[in-house]
């Protein structure tokens, strides 16, 4: 396989329904991930893309996030129909998707 | 929370025994993952890392993997006692453990 030019790690980690903290799993984390897949193939995309699930990455309450290297872009409450977009203009066209990237004041 | 300076990703994927390809968790990822939380609190590094679990990285014969970004390395073969070393060296001086880092020509 070649070294992958981009990492997708898209946040699949669960809790219990009703837990204070929620998860990207409960919104929905699982079918980003597949969604994810299914644009690699649309896209053909295979040889420079590695796409997997992660367990938490921290700010559940803004999930189901995205983390896309080499870049570290940071990308807050995705859904399936945000996907084709990341794929084609942050993938395809090295230009991360601003609207979806979580807001600079988040981090502490 | 600040964002995390450096992201460790484990491979604890797993497959059943007896797989053909063998997976990151038969060979003990979650030890890793475990030994690196520890050493993260033995370290005192909670504001600069983060660490996660995932799913298949790709190459599972050389598992467990282990991927660190933001410089995108990758380590093959890890076991809990090369943790100490990682986070030291790689996360604590910025330098990667040259003897852990996947070979160039695994990369077709």
């Amino acid at each position: 396989m070649p070294k992958p030019k981009y990492h997708i790690i898209v946040c699949t980690n669960s809790r219990p329904p009703g837990h204070p903290r929620g998860s990207c799993g409960e919104k929905g984390g699982s079918d980003v991930m597949m969604q994810f897949y299914e644009e690699m193939q649309n896209l053909g995309f295979f040889d420079q893309v590695l796409i997997t699930g992660s367990t938490c990455t921290g700010p559940c309450q803004i999930g189901p996030m995205v983390i896309v290297y080499p870049e570290g872009t940071w990308y807050q409450k995705v859904t399936p129909s945000d996907v084709k977009e990341i794929m084609e203009e942050h993938i395809g066209k090295g230009k991360p998707v601003e609207r979806l990237k979580v807001p600079d004041n988040l981090w502490g």
